[in-house]
This record gives structure tokens, C-alpha cells and sequence, in this order.
């Protein structure tokens, strides 16, 4: 029952990204299959050579493992990013070499919303002979997301971002890609990835895939016009502000702000206290004081990085909300702007 | 709120190790923790040395990490086992060298139920300055688990043999102890272990690992009492068969049995057509065709091996289930015995 309800599971999660069910394999969330992607196609196919091209604004699970494979003797090139946090088709060109082996550009940035263009990327290294790997975690039932049309390689997703439960996700990888497995062991998932299976997670990541689908357009259609109206009215209401990352290739939920001369810290505090959830940074390293590396590639400076923050609008966000969130911003910022030391 | 679960369900099963709960770091499971202790450890240790020494029936999780260490310049010492499936102290103390890093044995062998010994082995790692890994996860809720007593660096537990939900484990790492991240990215799990937490299924571990606790005594009883019958009612009333392991060091639930010149693919078939679930080999490895590393290792023949069946008994086996089993189990070994063509 166990092993029906799984392969159940597998078919809803490659219908959702285009794929077939044998190209995907269920991990321990994002990270895992992040991990799994980069260190695993990096060293099945080290012979081709070890240099390896990433955009510089990657999650923390790309840029780690990244690190991790310089210790063992590759040889990294982070592309950088314009203003509004998108790589360029023709920098990553001139980046490739005869020994790259790997590019790896994340589909939709997870502070400032940008999505790469990741069809053309993938485009690119097919021709090169380089293989492509996307970490699309962020765009999880809101950007179409098609194996198939985008080209890749491989792909990371995770249950939670498609409003499954945390601590599941899936690795895509294109049947016939050689790749060394991650978690060692016993032989579960195709022997791909050892490990007894998170069944009731898997379970749910699979209908949560379902019903994403289904509700695809609805679901983007609810963010996009409730982000956009957060955003004009911010705009509107508090002056001294500017929006980080791309207008037009964004994710539809995401909103970066930054707030001139107060901090971003402060924001957080005082909009938790009215009950509000935002995040300075990304999420993932909401431990770390250190300023966003994204945002630093983006070229904001380091004081407007700590004023900076993220909002999100998700399925269960409201008008009413959004408009309870500005009506308490424009409070606080007016009340920090006050007694601000930073003139 | 998903913070406060976390650091209650990590309470809880630190508790039922004797662990302080900074010193568990949760996982995907088994096989994640036992891939984490044994590359971390021996990675993040390596200059003292590039030896390992291990026993030859450990867990594919341990196996397949030692193997992986090899191809990255490590040297694996495997300790043999008696025919009871033990390794001697005497074998592990000649093993270790002035280059040894690391000795990992397992608290609980899965195939054959035999108890290593653990403490003993910790106290000789201890004073060769050798780290010491145990893989505990068949221990959970049945054999005493108190990682103080037992004096191990690091012990791997899985939240499934606890009754919890499968696809979540944990890592016991003694305070102060040196060890590599095994998935890179965000700063969870004290910046030890990255990736979003698997919140619901840690829940569920904390809050198995506090009945597991509860009930260990009745749970112990239970099963060995059922066992031990059934072990006695098998080597009574069906002829030419041998119990597989230690007697008296022994899981309270587990029972391994040699059927002679049948098949225990046959046995197992036949037993699932009337609603038994068992085992040949071991459940990791069932897609796998080669006989078991274990049941080698403890010197049964490769005929014999491939009439082996391991039969568990758990919180929900009654005694009218091991009648069931009894019954059908004499006329399919007759039945067998009778058609097989091995004279």
C-alpha cells in the first residue's frame, strides 16, 4: 500500500513539472535535492572537466554545495547579476568553457522574486555540451514549470512551496543524465536515494502537486493583483522607498522593499508585534547578521540592505491584510523615520 | 509555533536517548544520520588519520558511506563476526591504529537482531583516542539507549522504529565532537544540518520517542515473550531449520530462520498470499538479488542463506498472529519441502 501510494505520489509530481514519473526522485526537501543535483552531476561527470558556472544570487543549498565542491577541486564562475537581479544569456556564454561541466541558475530568486531565463540558459549549455541544472523551488505552482520546454537537465522542487508539508521535495532528473547518488544505502528510489521513504509526506507533496496544478491560474492571478497593489500602494504612501528586482520577471508573490534610513530589523520587530510576517534577507539564513548576498549582487548598498525587506502574498493572503499590513507600515516607518539616528 | 514544536519534540527524543537536546540534530532518517555521522566525522577528523575500522555487518547506510570514503583515499578495516552475528572487542582492539579516526559498530544488527557490544567498544575507542559511531536505529523503544552509559561520540536513530513516521531520523553527537555538515545550505539544525525542517514528522518523532519511553518495559516484554515462542514452537514442530544470530544478545523482536533446502523467496510468497509479511534478507536491500552481506558474514553457506526468512514481531503482533503464522507456516514448508527439487 505503502509502495502504490508513493508511485501515486510520483505520477501527480511529474504531471505537475511535465515529466515522467522515472525522472523523479522524492528527497528530503529543497535542499537535499539542491545537494543531490549539483555535487552529483558535478562528479558523475568530472572526466568532461571540473569547472562549474552558477549565477551569483543562488539559494544557500546551491552556493554550499558549491563551496563544498571547491574543496574537492572545482573551479567555480559566479555570473553576475544586473539591477534588477537577472543574469545575462551572454554573460553565461562567454563563462562556458571546454571543461564545464555544469551550470546551475536558479529558476525564480527567493528574496527578490527575479526569474532567470532559464529556457535560454538551457538552451545555451545544450549546445555546449554542459550540463543544466535550475534549482525552481520558488516557483512552485505559480511559474509553469515544463522539463520539457524549459530543457533542463535537472530540477529541484520542494513539497512546501506547493503548500505541502515541509521536509519533502524532488529531485528531476532528464532520463539518461549520469549522476552520482547523495544518500547512500539501501536501494530505494530506483537506488537514486537510499533512505526509508517519507510516505506520508510524499503522499501529501503528491496531492499538493495535484491541486496546485489545478488551481494554477487562479492561484497567480490572486497574487500577482494583490503583490501589485501592495506594491503601487507602498509606493504611494511611503516615501523614500524602492523596489528590489525585476517589474515584469517576478515572482508573483514577492515583494522586496527597501525602506531608506530605518532598519529593516526594526520593521520586522514592530510589524511582528501587530501579528504581520516578513523576512530581512532570505528566509534560510534569518540566523545570519550578515548583509544578503543577493541583494549585493543586485548593487544595493550595505545600509539600504539593512533596511531592506521581503514580503510575500500566498493563497491565504487577503485584500484585507494587505491593507491592515499598509495601514501599520506606513505607522511604523513614519514612527522610526522619527526617531532615526541615521539623518 | 513551528520553532517551539521542534525544540519540544527535541526535548523529547533527547530524553529517550539521555541525550541534552543540543546534542541531537534531526534528519531525513537512518540513512541520512548514519551518511552524516560516518563522511562528517571522518572528513571533519582526517587529520589525525585515514583509517576507519568497521564491523562487516553493518547497515548499507554505513557500508555504502565507508565505500564511498574509500574513493576519497580512506582505509576500511572490516572486523569479522562469530557465527552468532558479534564482533569481539579483541578483533576491534587489534584493528585500530595509530592513522584510526573513526570505529562505528552497530547497537543492533537488522537482519539478525544481534546486540553488539557497544560499550565496550566505545570504552576501547575512548582510550585509543578513536571516535566511536553507533547506528542505533533497530535499538529504538526495546534496548536501552543511553548514549552517557554507553560512552558513543555519535549515534544515528530513525523515528520509524519508534513507531513514529518513516522519513525522519535524528544524529546524537556528543557535545564538543568535530564533524562535516552533510547537507549544506541554510543555518537549521544549529547550522549542523541545512534544509527546511520536516516539521510534522519531527513532531510525530517527539512525541513517539515519549511513548516509546513510556512503554519500553511492556514493549520489551511483549515482543520477546511472542518471540521466543514463536522461536521455540518453530524448532518444535518444523524440522530442519537453525535460528540465525545470538541467543541471549538478541533484539527482544527479531527472529531469523534458516528453512533448509527450501527457498524463502517461496516461503515468503506463500505467506504473503495468506497475509504475512516477512523478510528475506534484508528490507533495504529487497529489490536485491545478492545474498545477504550479513548471513555471509556469520558463515551460513549461500544454499542456506537463500532459505532464510526474518520474521519480526512488534506492539501490534498478538498471539493468535503467531499461531496464524505457525500453522500456515508448517503446511508451506511441507508443501515446499515436498515439490523442491534441492534432495
Amino acid at each position: 500500500a505503502a509502495v502504490a501510494a508513493v508511485d501515486n505520489a510520483r505520477e501527480r509530481v511529474a504531471r505537475a513539472i511535465k515529466a515522467s514519473p522515472s525522472e523523479v526522485y522524492f528527497t528530503s526537501g529543497g535542499t537535499e535535492a539542491d545537494n543531490f543535483a549539483v555535487i552529483g552531476l558535478a562528479e558523475a561527470n568530472a572526466e568532461k572537466g571540473k569547472h562549474i558556472v552558477a549565477s551569483s544570487v543562488e539559494h544557500p543549498a546551491v552556493l554550499s554545495a558549491l563551496k563544498r565542491l571547491e574543496e574537492r577541486g572545482f573551479e567555480i564562475t559566479y555570473l553576475p547579476v544586473d539591477a534588477s537581479g537577472r543574469v545575462s544569456v551572454e554573460d553565461a556564454s562567454a563563462a562556458l568553457r571546454e571543461d564545464t561541466v555544469l551550470l546551475t541558475v536558479m529558476y525564480v530568486n527567493n528574496e527578490v522574486g527575479a526569474i532567470q531565463p532559464v529556457k535560454e540558459l538551457a538552451r545555451l549549455a545544450k549546445e555546449r555540451g554542459v550540463l543544466f541544472h535550475t534549482d525552481a523551488v520558488q516557483a512552485a505552482g505559480i511559474i509553469p514549470l515544463d522539463v520539457t520546454d524549459l530543457g533542463v537537465d535537472a530540477l529541484s522542487i520542494s513539497a512546501h512551496k506547493f503548500y505541502g508539508p515541509k521536509g519533502v521535495g524532488a529531485l528531476y532528473i532528464r532520463k539518461g543524465t549520469r549522476i552520482n547518488n547523495f544518500l547512500y544505502g539501501g536501494a530505494q528510489e530506483a537506488k537514486h536515494r537510499a533512505g526509508t521513504e517519507n510516505v506520508a509526506g510524499i503522499v501529501a507533496f503528491g496531492k499538493a502537486a495535484e491541486l496546485a496544478e489545478q488551481n494554477f491560474e487562479k492561484h497567480r492571478e490572486h497574487c500577482s493583483s494583490l503583490r501589485d497593489y501592495m506594491m503601487s500602494e507602498i509606493e504611494k504612501r511611503i516615501p523614500d522607498v524602492y523596489i528590489n528586482g525585476d517589474r515584469e520577471h517576478r515572482h508573483p508573490g514577492n515583494l522586496n522593499v527597501t525602506f531608506k534610513k530605518i532598519e529593516g530589523e526594526s520593521i520586522l520587530l514592530m510589524l511582528n508585534h501587530v501579528g504581520v510576517s516578513v523576512s530581512t534577507g532570505s528566509a534560510c539564513s534569518s540566523q545570519s547578521l550578515e548583509p544578503s548576498h543577493v541583494l549585493t549582487a543586485l548593487g544595493v548598498n550595505e545600509e539600504d540592505i539593512h533596511g531592506t525587506i521581503r514580503f510575500t502574498v500566498g493563497d491565504f493572503t487577503t485584500k484585507e491584510d494587505v491593507d491592515y499590513v499598509l495601514e501599520n507600515l506606513e505607522q511604523i516607518v513614519a514612527r522610526l523615520r522619527e526617531i532615526s539616528s541615521i539623518k
